[in-house]
């Protein structure tokens, strides 16, 4: 089969014909993919930056945000069949740590990242295992929801997280209306009656966080923080989403944050240089993310199901995901690039 | 009456004769003074950490961890009279604002903070107000418990927050058993089932952690953060509880944080340097902590009263102020300095 | 003053001609009443349901559910002045007890409740205190909002309660669409992305649920158990709000419960009769719900200022009160009757 | 192998031979019992209370509550070995369902239940599977922990989600010091600094209660209400735990719940009666418990294994199953009967 694979960090990953995986274990499950989402992650990986953290061993297929028709199963598979339409938790679970047990799956102690970790789905068949599949409506275009699978996934959690702090009457600031933040936008507007603040450089990603339920938008140009603070009674917002956390945003995201508040760092890429006497004279917190949890995404998929999640798109054939590399990469996708085997 | 007064930053403080404060709102309470505890943060103020923060006129009178008996009250005082023994709540909050309405009395928009914002404890009588007064047993000694009005409750404050973290299994570290931290592990020993590990330079004070309930100590002597990994199968804390949080504790603290734990920072001096990759890819919390609520005070009262914190203190005439600060600066209290006027 | 006195339980209240109310404390406030609720809660206090429980000497004016202008304040009043536009929050509280220092106004341990354990606000004035005021925009019209001061802040109280259980792909029943039903709705619809079904005996209020946000209605017509059953996959909802909770409709909203939901009651009249093991086998949970937090009538005001809640009322001069306790007695009113001196 | 079979209701189960069972799927394990628990659910098995909720077909071997050496395990199984000691979850679950995926096994959508659905533990073999199973040091005796798989999981997960209600300075009853009771107050007293009130008919269980923590007693002789009265200034307590919940224990409990507090049912055959007038006048609570997620399970079995909550129990050999039954109905158990194959 063809497959997105990269060989070398520092350089751009290849089109390959690779052989299709295979049932090896009871729980195994084999997808035919129908979409898998271009993240800046991928370009993260291909930089370098994760080397480290994940040590991944070389070649291997990209793509972590995937959806797709189940195409075979292990010998003790009972929540899915083949043909159903399913979209894809990132990460195959244990489903027996305590991380697992109390719902926490993105801390399950045996969990494996496909394409991170190992290969992933900018494919056409990826293998993942039962307790990763969530079950749709047939209907479903995998193409149309993949972008969930971490994109929004990764959004939802952080907002999630945070419901209990957004009470009508708060401010909440979303640094960065892109991939992500155009979901978590959604999520707010649609869980919340908090006010909602959008900051960005791009004017037209603005205009669409305005469409989508933003309240107030800034332009990053170099005065957001004081444009936040006279939004605010001069107090900042009670919690900060920084989907973008780099090139100053993570301070920037820290500034917003007004006493007793939360700043939430989703984007990655910065450094935060922080006295503590700062953090404990105002009792402000930093919260971290990362993806989320399997009934994060099912709860997701009720909410993009009912039509309160829409997502903005761009479809690519597998072939020319060098492209989608490029645009992503250049500012160029509104929303998220998606791959179509 | 007598009165500890700072006239300016980066000299002593002295004793200096002024007026008694009088009755000026029908809520405000005059407490005669019992004990007054000699708190890290006096230092600070004298070395001018707070200046900025606080812009407080000098001279004042320190002193923002007091107890004592009611002198005087205003014409519409009902939940103290003449006579009672009280501990005060640091600051006297307005009642009305946000805060205040959602218990959260740290943050209310119009308070004060005897001691820092204004004339404090250290002198023979306080000026303070119905709201931060709680009654306690007519036989306490107010020299026996001041400590709990800042020290106490600003680690009980912080234990308390972390509570539905600290199930059984986990792992706590505190950072520092000095005056907040030997009371914060027994608020851990008597209120989770936790395992706690207690790190200090200081071995008599892990001795004294060790009589309290810690189940292991850790000299910090370089390879702390080793030591705590090598405890927790390589995982490090579910949560910190860092007292110290300068001198590199603060970054040891997040170092000894494990993936999807919190770092709560209770101590103040040092600066945090943080990649927001470590953040996310961990989802790790940093979290703030000032002082306590004034629940968090009536329910510490309710666990000393019981038998089930106690203080380690050593008492001064108020003339000996300066032999306190000396003390405390040299590392020769063990738990807490006590004016008694 | 004109004020509309109960002077005997089983009969009518009367237009009485009374002394206007005379501030007493430096904490008092007078406010010129500008709309004042009527409530079914006034028809039971009339019927003599309360008697026992509130104590309350008679004659007393009636009016639980106000809002109006500020026409004098005590002399340590600091958070409104007079001409500002006010709504109540019903319960004039102590702010120095555990309740009220935790947020949780109902429970303060020396609060009143003008309108059922003394003189309301069915009246040109009303004598309450500095804690129970929320200052409100000036162009507010203080009848527009004063539904919002008991009914809005008991439907609101509940729903807050409860949003943690409602995450999207949830579902929630409304038992009862009326004075304090189309509000639940309409905060269910803004704050959660839970399935909303609502039951009501009238076709009427079912259109009006509709409009509000429902997504599905059933008529209360002795099948509508086995309707939410069907509407819920056989399992019933994750949480039940009943406002009615009497005739039969408690025992309805026990069996609509899901194992592992909630039956809210907000309304009452009605008797549960549950065996043990009914609640244990199924671990469901029954929650009792009283009138609300100031802090919840201030987050619902934000809403209402920003127009996502909006009330049905029908007004009547403060003379015509007793075709307005006729009204809502005979099931005349859609929505909330209210009285405008 | 010898099993103990229930043939019929209202007739005691008999000693039978029955074949051993047999690993059929790739998470099955079959574990050697080391030690089976007798329960008063049992008893009520016996007498016909559980068959309609059940529907099991008869005969059927009885125990739920299990512990013993891992004996043989399917293909798939990572998380035991033969050989490992195990405690078992009461319920196989899927893992899959949103329930598993929230750490709410208890509402497995597709969960057994040993020894209540299906064969049980009164047996020399028990088939579970690798989600049930926990695995324990190697030198723990199996018998000496069976009680905690379910009486303990009971106990511990009904205080367990009370934990955040019962704050320093809070009271919290015990109705019942028996099989689950006795574990319930050492959870108590380990892991809140609530004031514990213990209320049974019998002074040994009440001597018990006290060496275990309890800080009042108070003998269950028709008093009782007023009695906790007493000990609560009139207002009842925080939290009352009843253990019992038939013959009149259900509404003493519900009367000893102080206003804004909550009820948590455990025990189960008494039926509540109980105006909705009383449960929104006062905003109390009733909360329905049934046993414990596997996660609760495992923070019992850290708390147990550091010697922090012991276990009173009888042993008995398989054979003199009829006289352990006797011995439980007639009262004549300290603690727990556990049978020894």
């Amino acid at each position: 089969m063809k497959a997105v694979r990269l060989h070398k960090f520092h350089t751009q990953p290849v089109i390959d014909d690779v052989p299709e995986p295979a049932i090896g274990g009871p729980f195994d499950v084999i997808v035919k993919i129908g979409g898998a989402g271009v993240c800046r992650t991928d370009l993260h990986i291909i930089e370098g930056q994760w080397d480290a953290a994940m040590g991944t061993p070389l070649p291997y297929i990209l793509g972590h945000e995937n959806a797709g028709w189940v195409h075979e199963v292990g010998s003790a598979v009972t929540n899915v069949a083949v043909g159903d339409t399913v979209i894809l938790h990132p990460t195959p679970t244990d489903g027996l740590c305590h991380a697992c047990r109390a719902g926490d799956d993105m801390h399950c102690e045996n969990s494996e990242f496909p394409g991170l970790s190992r290969d992933g789905g900018m494919a056409e068949y990826l293998l993942t295992s039962a307790r990763a599949c969530i079950k749709l409506n047939p209907e479903t275009q995998p193409k149309d929801v993949a972008a969930l699978a971490d994109a929004g996934i990764t959004a939802y959690h952080a907002v999630r997280k945070a419901l209990p702090l957004l009470y009508p009457g708060t401010t909440a600031v979303v640094i960065g209306a892109g991939g992500l933040g155009h979901i978590g936008i959604q999520c707010l507007a649609e869980l919340t009656g908090t006010n909602i603040i959008v900051v960005d450089r791009n004017p037209d990603a603005l205009k669409l966080a305005t469409e989508l339920g933003a309240h107030h938008t800034v332009v990053g140009d170099g005065t957001q923080v004081n444009a936040v603070k006279d939004l605010t009674g001069g107090q900042g917002a009670h919690v900060v989403f920084d989907f973008v956390a780099e090139q100053g945003a993570e301070m920037d995201g820290w500034n917003m944050t007004r006493p007793a508040g939360s700043y939430y760092v989703i984007g990655y890429g910065g450094t935060l240089t922080i006295p503590t006497l700062d953090i404990i004279s105002t009792e402000r917190n930093i919260i971290g993310n990362i993806v989320g949890t399997y009934n994060d995404l099912v709860e997701l998929m009720a909410l993009a199901q009912a039509g309160k999640v829409t997502l903005h798109t761009k479809t690519y054939p597998l072939d020319a995901a060098p492209d989608a590399f490029a645009d992503l990469d250049a500012g160029r996708v509104r929303g998220r690039a998606i791959l179509v085997p």
